[in-house]
């Protein structure tokens, strides 16, 4: 049996299921054919445990054996140090992924989840959160993508990130005028390892209802 | 002369600044005891050399001989695998860091962020933002801090990040109810290091006024 369990909340509502972030891990793990299995804490009734693994009382988190870590970013930085197949190892392409999966992160999700959040909520965008994301952020992004197939030369966890950040955009409509960047998340999100921690992610909140 | 260059605008207008983020990377090469020089571009007319550097015409990036690097984040990575006065190269020590870092930037900045926008801007802040930020990320960080000097053990990147993360958020008296996060901030912030990384960045703007 694998030593790596990764944990997510046992139910959430309808809305954010398929965009839970055990979803990254979940796509990384698959990428790189690692072996691991999931396990639940309640949604509704966070315990102490739940704390002491994630302190802000969210998900995911991973182990691997007695080691437990927090954080998306850092756990598939963690992953990408275990597999080529998600980070290279030579320290130039290493940097090429690490400034783009920071940039995914706290670039343009920084920019996004603002909208998406408002966009849900069905709350009126601020001329300087529509700004913020488009112009100094989609339009961007759009000109990178124009010039390649992934972010840092092969697939990796920059792409993981990145597609996923740009898929809730995606979600709300906010790709419309950027059809490169539409592309390059169909490109991510028709790869096999997406399509399976998709529909794992799916069917395991699923079976709780 | 040192083979460290951190680049910054020649110029930003009175409001950002001693909150640029070339602060983070000044602050974490003044804890290393690192060399470097400061180079400047310009704010008002960004060139496509910028954009070659910085995808999204931001700053800073480092650079360290023929190597560039952008994203406060991934440089302070970088930095910090360069010395244990930032990250401690022990797996479990360097993990603790990077989940830290991460939840610096990814989950407290990532709620910090829209509302100390929305102050700045003097717009109302929508009540889900409101909780994002106090509920869900800071009454959690009152938590986690009233336990320890530093998040992971000892002083480290994940520190400089998260402290300055806070500082703006204090900026806007969002850290009243939560004495434990303003005196880590006062903490971290009279530091020599951070007390000369920040005089450095105000004279820097200062001098091309």
């Amino acid at each position: 049996m694998s030593d790596l369990v990764l944990t997510t909340f046992d139910w959430v509502p309808e809305m954010p299921r398929g965009f839970v972030r055990d979803l990254r891990v979940r796509w990384a793990l698959e990428e790189a054919g690692l072996a691991y299995r999931v396990e639940s804490v309640p949604f509704r009734d966070r315990q102490p445990e739940h704390f002491a693994h994630q302190p802000f009382g969210q998900v995911p988190w991973l182990t691997d054996g007695d080691f437990s870590i927090f954080e998306s970013g850092a756990i598939l930085l963690y992953l990408g140090e275990r597999s080529e197949a998600l980070m290279p190892s030579d320290p130039r392409g290493r940097s090429e992924v690490l400034e783009w999966l920071f940039a995914a992160l706290n670039s343009v999700e920084m920019a996004s989840l603002p909208w998406s959040l408002l966009k849900f909520m069905r709350e009126p965008v601020p001329k300087f959160f529509d700004e913020f994301l488009n112009l100094h952020r989609l339009a961007h992004m759009e000109t990178v993508l124009a010039g390649r197939e992934w972010l840092a030369g092969a697939f990796s966890v920059a792409d993981i990130l990145m597609a996923d950040v740009l898929r809730l955009v995606d979600r709300f409509d906010g790709l419309a005028a950027y059809p490169t960047c539409r592309r390059y998340v169909a490109r991510a999100t028709a790869r096999p390892a997406f399509v399976k921690a998709h529909a794992d992610q799916m069917a395991h909140f699923a079976a709780a209802d």
